[in-house]
């Protein structure tokens, strides 16, 4: 039962750069808050219009909100907050009064998460019972039909593990000289572990989440049937694999280490991600959105926010393989890359897109 | 709401040492591990009678437990299985499914504590949601009647903070050259700061704890009408304190510093206690017991064990204090008094005593 932590070992815990430094998740997850941003105004009007208080509220009034990989802050206060605000708001609306609602936030990660950063950030102001949950969200991570909103913001394009054909020497899908998919051989099998990591994670929600109750998912898509050469996202992690094998032409890593080295991320297409959750069939699709945020000015200063974002993510996973000393000259090299490359603001590539799922658990038998 | 962070300053925020090295905590917490073993059948023995579990269950089958004080492990891990054992064996007893029956645990602590460590060091073989609670149990920490057991184990014995008046040159009750109470005025002081905690603890339980659900308190307590003299845990503050001053006379730290710095302890009698449960008025005392864990021998080795287990509760807040150059030279010394004193072995000082008490909270109107 309980947490199954499937990311346990070394190669399978992708946590965010913890702390509060310069390099820190916490100071560099602005694209994600811009995501939350955007959705902001759809999410308030989904709940507005999906949420069925009476289904899904037992007495007492306790609403149970979990933001399943959180990190540390300060994006999970913000979104959290907005998804209470909504729901206080829809509350009021139907004459009820305030002071019966209570509400219970659970944040959830990887145990390998900074919780203690994430817990001495909480909001003072807070209106809700704040309570940490660290585990996998690819298991059972909440009692049965114990969560009326589960809300999940730039995660779930993170894969459980690389999958292990991409590894392999003497498979068609192994990805030499790469660390993410380029090939169909190796795009299929990132594609098949996320299928697989989804159908995980809408299995394990649909235990928790009460009938009526609602669920949003933000994550990192792709344009359908763009060639990957003009897709802004491909290239990014394209140009990042280059200035892995810059670093090992330089002597200051071993291309082997290159070629077993992949970043555990799919970014799926909104019909890919559609299909998914209509084979699994407990939750009904409310609304499904692709936007994108603007594109960036060709500023140096802009680039270095944008990479900074990216490094804030990828740092401790690089450093488990690579180790610390590669990071300065890797990140610089990957920053020239991608200010040559103009991906970041040519109109020629598809901008980097996002995916906002609205959904509702069907009621259950 | 939630969590009122009354521990949140740097004077009221107590947290035990955090880590896994030698003067860890986790590593130093076997007098608090042998209290959890001597009521261990008491315990069960309470769970097994005083349960009813159709009064206290909602549908469905969830049963959720607090630790209150948690701390890093291992013991709460203890603790927490001891009381889900006593509950299966109850819901087993009465012919009921043993896989109808869900544990959530809410590990509960001071955002000060290291969760991390906590979170890292769960049990992978446990069968409860884990989930984690920061903020001041001198607070409330849970939605209405959300839990169906509380327990809290060595921690309402530690203040929400040090009485003004201790700290106050022209009041009868400033503690000049202590650490802790040992005159009339100054006890007078603790002793009312204890039963205000205790209120606002029981208050807040009272809201969290449904009809019928059980809590149960662990605490170091004093044996009634000893002469503190010879009463062995006022003895071991006493010396604490003499050494402090032992450490201003080496020129280690100012005489001043010693005078306004306490330690933030009470132990009542356990007369003293059931009276303010019995003011407080929403549960029933089901239980109370005094126990007393085995004198040591008087053994080196058993003397240091003992010291590291104080300097693992006190490191931290000595080290805010008085800095960390300070450590080394305190203890030994500390060790040294405690040594030469016996208190620890002689049987004419009045060992530890400790206080359990089994709580049920009333039917609420």
């Amino acid at each position: 039962m309980a947490n199954e932590e499937r990311h346990g070992s070394s190669n399978t815990s992708f946590p965010m750069r913890s702390g509060e430094d310069k390099y820190s998740y916490s100071r560099n997850s602005h694209y994600q808050k811009n995501g939350a941003d955007m959705v902001k105004t759809m999410m308030l009007k989904e709940i507005t219009e999906k949420l069925d208080l009476e289904q899904c509220f037992s007495s007492p009034r306790l609403f149970n909100v979990a933001d399943l990989g959180c990190s540390i802050g300060p994006n999970t206060f913000f979104v959290v907050q907005n998804i209470i605000d909504a729901v206080e708001l829809k509350h009021q609306a139907l004459g009820l009064s305030k002071s019966d609602l209570e509400f219970q936030v659970f944040f959830s990660d990887q145990s390998s998460n900074d919780f203690n950063t994430l817990f001495r950030s909480l909001p003072p102001e807070r209106r809700y019972f704040a309570s940490g949950v660290p585990g996998t969200f690819y298991g059972r991570l909440f009692p049965k039909a114990s969560l009326h909103f589960a809300h999940c913001s730039y995660a779930v394009h993170w894969l459980s593990k690389i999958p292990k054909q991409v590894l392999d020497r003497n498979s068609p899908a192994w990805n030499r000289g790469r660390i993410h998919y380029r090939t169909k051989e190796v795009k299929e099998a990132f594609a098949a572990q996320f299928a697989e990591d989804m159908k995980s994670f809408l299995e394990a929600r649909a235990e928790e989440v009460v009938s009526g109750g609602l669920m949003a998912l933000i994550l990192c898509g792709q344009p359908s049937g763009t060639d990957p050469s003009k897709c802004a996202i491909r290239m990014l992690f394209e140009l990042l694999g280059f200035s892995f094998m810059d670093m090992a032409k330089m002597g200051l890593t071993d291309e082997a280490k290159v070629d077993s080295f992949n970043l555990p991320l799919y970014f799926p297409a909104k019909e890919e991600l559609e299909g998914i959750i209509q084979n699994n069939g407990c939750f009904d699709i409310e609304k499904a959105e692709v936007f994108h945020q603007s594109r960036l000015e060709a500023k140096n200063h802009d680039v270095q926010k944008f990479i900074l974002m990216i490094r804030s993510a990828f740092e401790m996973l690089i450093c488990e393989n690579f180790g610390t000393q590669i990071l300065e000259q890797l990140f610089q090299r990957f920053t020239e890359r991608v200010t040559e490359s103009g991906i970041l603001w040519y109109s020629s590539y598809s901008p980097f897109i996002d995916l906002f799922v609205f959904l509702k658990r069907k009621v259950k038998k």
